[in-house]
């Protein structure tokens, strides 16, 4: 194959054969590698990845794609380990920390035995108005994250769950890519968008994977449409490369659960998992984050045939989590982790912002809209996001969530605490926040949290 | 600026703006002169051309692009002679040797005083299956086609026509996307061919412009709408420029004229031009040549404001070869190009192949079709063009054509004399002639030469 034909085929809508995008795949890895040996240029990569954006890829172009980029570094492999492998991964929301609850639940059901789970967990870092589960984990002193292989390998076999980054010889080919699309104006193509996301949760050799695809104002995908689409291409492509896959598409209009930060997110999953009488506000304030995880662990559970239906997985999850077992399991993955479960015993007094601020309603009404992805920009400009590529976020920062849209508020009422480390950075989130928030006289329609499950039998 | 934030717009379907584009087209510039300090990447310009391949660009934008790639460089300015300043481009086919025949011709006119005329003719190499003007006029010894602009502008001055090559100053940003296109397989889209001739030609600074688009087996555009959607755009975009700009569509089924190659269609002119009795043969063989040279010198007359219709113009035309004044004119301006003139006093004898071979007609029956493009590759094979970029290519080699579509041929009649420099190349273009000649019993429709005519009036 001569790359440019690969484009020509593409830039006018032909279908390119698996030798093709096999060939393709390894060219843009030698890239990578070395740009002045390499038989494709960046001009071409461009030109390619501007050509599928405009002509799109098939279903098995899209998983032709996706397999040969799971393959173009090195690759996870749970067969050793024995059990059912499963995971999560939502597209991406503002305090959606499920994942902190999911792993340890999910680790709690694999310590019965038949079948027993495993769940390798490998998670991003903060990116756009959305947080990252590793900057969130990172808060807890001497948590760490970089794990290689052989020690993720352990921590499953110990633990059933394990809570990693990306190694850097792990799918290569969509660090290339994705570095690409940003820098060529292709990013979002649900092809390019579902083989970079497949091709790393597929190099964890999953049995199984329950997709949270995001809806709504903090979503990114820009309409429920186009967010249907990437469900289903999803689907496709995991089942067709022998992986269990469900897709939950979720409301994404407002922060989940109490706290969208780094720390305050960790301390809110400990609350839960802690399983002590929480006050009525905050049980409030945090039950669409545990309706959600509980329906996201259920499908998991489901699919590693732990239960009869997703519903049935759903209220075993709960259980989990009522029984302390998966507190238990958290501690342990933490220690695994060699994180500090000390900070646990009062994870309040572990959080030291050095500012805070309240916004309250300006108004009687209707706490009726809000612009999500706009809240999840102010957390960001807190102090949660990154203000350069690879620079420090900040532990102790983020908001709490006192009201949820519908809810009916009075002048004074606050909304939303703001904490910063550097007073300094309260300002700009503040001012984004109050013009984001609208109340009104008529409450607004209510919105279900989990709006349609997509599977296999219900692809088209 | 931003590179990023056009390619968003233009793969999105929307208009870029005058500022937009002309940025660009400075990144473009900039890009070749030093990529390390340049906003743009050649990613970026892969993704750009892309998507303007897939989307297009408006009247509008492909009016701002053209004069921005025109304005990129030096540009010649022909207001210091106080003439009418006109050119002639075709979109190139094999044997068209119009060029040669228009320029002394035009020169011719502009002797006359009110409204003087120059021909500031800056003509390509052979390129693809189509022969090159400049490689055709180097095999006059002497000739040099490397004038700088102040040395054009004597010739211009001295001769009211010149033929030269491009400079490495003149229109850069082409140069760069021309190669680019090539590289990321982008070569086809009307609008970036369109703003690659028409920036090169404004450039010239022309008062009026006539076009021969191509269209038929020999064209390079595929189809005759294609080739009818690029005249317009042409005539448009000179048009906004405010450049008197025409197009004739014209058939290219066959080689146009008598010989095809370098020297060999010199020779033809020069026979043409000599104004001596030629055989009704050889006059056969080259009155196509003959009606479309008069018909676009006809054109370039009348916009000129010489005679008062494009066919009184032609009539002109034929009349300054009659005269001897067109002949006077290519003696005048060879010589200012430093070519050796006594080659003309026998054209015959100066033409020496090593070798030839004629194909015949295999049966009897009508000559009724022939890829021109294909006849047009087996004459570069023939050495006529380069094996590779900027290497050489052979004077004496070609082919003469005995016989035009149509005629009733007799088995054992010849259809073309091959001739070549190397007797090891003449049985690959003779197999490709014999494979693309088709005869049969009843005679092929007959085909105008000139189909169409594109202005200003006859635009959508």
């Amino acid at each position: 194959m001569h790359p440019i034909d690969l484009i020509l085929r593409k830039r006018d809508g032909l279908e390119l054969s698996t030798a093709d995008i096999n060939a393709f795949v390894q060219a843009v890895t030698a890239l990578s590698l070395d740009p002045k040996a390499a038989t494709l240029t960046e001009a071409q990569l461009g030109a390619f990845l501007m050509a599928v954006f405009q002509r799109g890829l098939s279903l098995r172009e899209t998983a032709d794609l996706t397999t040969a980029m799971r393959f173009s570094g090195e690759v996870f492999d749970t067969k050793p380990l024995n059990t059912f492998s499963v995971d999560k991964h939502s597209t991406g929301g503002v305090g959606d920390k499920t994942s902190l609850l999911i792993a340890p639940t999910l680790a709690a059901a694999g310590l019965e035995n038949t079948p027993s789970i495993s769940v390798p967990m490998i998670s991003g870092r903060s990116l756009g108005h959305t947080g990252g589960t590793l900057d969130k984990l990172e808060t807890i002193p001497g948590f760490d994250t970089q794990l290689t292989l052989p020690q993720m390998m352990e921590v499953l076999r110990d633990c059933h769950a394990v809570l990693v980054g990306q190694t850097p010889r792990l799918v290569p080919a969509d660090r290339i890519l994705y570095a690409m699309r940003d820098h060529t104006g292709t990013v979002e193509s649900p092809f390019l968008i579902c083989a970079s996301i497949m091709s790393k949760k597929l190099a964890e050799d999953l049995n199984g994977l329950v997709l949270d695809v995001k809806v709504g104002s903090g979503a990114f995908m820009p309409t429920y449409e186009k967010s249907k689409f990437l469900a289903e291409l999803m689907v496709a492509t995991g089942e067709r490369s022998g992986t269990r896959t469900a897709a939950l598409l979720t409301t994404m209009d407002e922060p989940l659960g109490r706290f969208s930060g780094n720390w305050v997110e960790v301390w809110e999953c400990v609350d839960i998992l802690q399983n002590k009488p929480i006050s009525p506000e905050h049980q409030r304030m945090s039950a669409d984050l545990i309706t959600l995880s509980n329906t996201l662990s259920g499908w998991m559970l489901y699919l590693a045939g732990k239960s009869a239906t997703p519903e049935a997985g759903a209220l075993l999850a709960a259980e989990l989590i009522r029984s302390g077992g998966a507190y238990k399991s958290w501690l342990q993955i933490v220690a695994a982790h060699h994180g500090d479960t000390s900070v646990f015993a009062n994870p309040a007094l572990f959080h030291k912002p050095a500012a805070k601020r309240v916004l309250t309603a300006s108004r009687n009404g209707y706490l009726s809209s809000m612009d999500c992805k706009e809240v999840g920009w102010a957390v960001q400009r807190l102090g949660a996001g990154r203000a350069v590529p690879g620079g420090p976020v900040s532990a102790h920062v983020g908001i709490e969530s006192h009201a949820k849209l519908g809810d009916r508020l009075t002048a004074g009422q606050p909304i939303f605490t703001l904490f910063t480390e550097d007073p300094a950075l309260l300002d700009e989130p503040y001012a984004m926040l109050q013009a984001t928030v609208t109340l009104t006289d008529t409450p607004p329609t209510p919105q279900l949290l989990i709006r349609e499950i997509v599977t296999a039998a219900t692809l088209p």
